[in-house]
């Protein structure tokens, strides 16, 4: 009977349409090696309101957010932090003694990665994408001081409203761009997702990868997409989802503990939360 | 990591102005012993209306409500069960998709040890106390045929409210019954409870024990009250707190999981669940 829960225990959850289990078993995982009196659990809700709510009055501890209610849980919140003001979207809420303030990790993993890869913020930049996770990348960007960017989405209005909101491009196709002037590409979209319909495909054209200096790819799942596989065997510098996955749970895990793990430690959780 | 908590884990918990930890080890021991992929965790709340909705928002299976609840819950419900409606007294919430039955299963665990103790609803019996729980108690006893039935509580509104819903008689001392028709007593206060002011004390006069065939108390810890101690060394039936803990929350595990474990089983997860 090891990790017995007892009345002392926090509760930590997750909130998203179709919960799957990689922040459980990071987070878990995290809570027993550091013996740690929490336990955590993926939800899902018809009543979001309710959920809220409950996360509320029963005095869970923290609550990742995830699609579709990134942005609808925004009126049930007492504060946002600036990561989640910065772009209107919330993936954390910490409730202290019933008070919730939400953050948004997404955002803080992406401007970690942007610096400590040390990318140069006149580098251009194109984005393909314009859901919830494209906003928290292309406000990250801008934030650190990128002007040049690039949002590539098929759907006119939700591509020009997120180019709009950073004074960005927004291009519909790739046909429409320089291909001598790629320097960052950046995925934000399904493909090259395992399990998805274009599993297989490269997020961006063969040729743009081949031009790009940078290749960023949100998807976590495989850790090594179609696209970062021919990035790295042309030794371009990468960034990969599975490094966005780990740190945006880990900040979590900071927000809600505490605690910062060690780098061993943390690589470890993300290893067996990819596992499975 | 055994027993590792995934995204189809379901959560049973309860719900207390102050939590312990009988039920959470109760109910945690036996999903383990029987690897039902189940969790269980205590809760307080200051907002029960959201404690509820939260319940039914985040498709929490089952909800085990204590003191101060166990009315108060019953608006934010779909169904009371007979063993709630017949007491107006809630102890369990089942969710099923969304929708909310409420049973009461102390009133059961009461019910089933005056029926395995084939004790004689001819019986003059003393029952002490006016709460919740006595409700409960009094009406298992009225719904099994009882009907000379005294109310022995020193709150003249709650003890005469409790007598009148099952036309039984109320008094405020021991005094005003007479000793010679003593034929069951049964303590439903805290006198004799571990850690509690009255611990060492006995719930009913000496010559009350001596005088009664039938010794109930309802107070679980310890298994063996300074009454029950009394009552079992003259040899007296006696029915303990301890029986009817054990079997409410084996009746609780039965409508989460749909699962009755045999009774060995039982003996060792409220074994468990006493030793801290």
């Amino acid at each position: 009977m090891n990790q017995m829960i007892n009345k002392d225990t926090q509760l930590c959850m997750s909130l998203s349409g179709r919960p799957g289990n990689f922040g459980t078993r990071f987070h878990n995982y995290l809570y027993q090696k550091l013996n740690l009196n929490f336990i955590y659990k993926a939800f899902t809700t018809k009543d979001l309101k309710a959920a809220i709510g409950g996360v509320r009055a029963l005095g869970i501890r923290g609550c990742a957010v995830s699609m579709p209610f990134k942005e609808d849980c925004i009126p049930y919140l007492d504060e946002l932090d600036i990561s989640a003001s910065a772009i209107q979207s919330v993936n954390t809420i910490v409730n202290t003694d019933g008070y919730l303030k939400a953050y948004n990790t997404d955002y803080i993993a992406i401007a970690n990665l942007i610096k400590s890869n040390q990318i140069n913020p006149d580098t251009h930049f194109v984005l393909k994408g314009s859901g919830g996770m494209a906003k928290a990348v292309a406000g990250a960007l801008f934030d650190a001081g990128f002007k040049h960017g690039t949002i590539l989405a098929r759907n006119k209005d939700k591509g020009t409203e997120l180019a709009k909101l950073y004074n960005y491009q927004w291009i519909a196709s790739e046909e429409e761009y320089d291909l001598s002037k790629v320097q960052m590409i950046i995925n934000v979209t399904p493909v090259g997702m395992a399990g998805g319909a274009e599993e297989h495909d490269l997020a961006f054209p063969e040729l743009w990868i081949k031009q790009a200096k940078i290749v960023f790819d949100v998807v976590a799942l495989p850790v090594e997409t179609p696209m970062i596989k021919l990035a790295k065997s042309l030794n371009k510098k990468v960034i990969t989802g599975a490094e966005v996955i780990a740190i945006q749970a880990l900040e979590q895990f900071v927000l809600y503990t505490g605690i910062r793990p060690d780098a061993k430690l943390i690589d470890e959780a993300a290893a067996f939360a990819r596992s499975n």
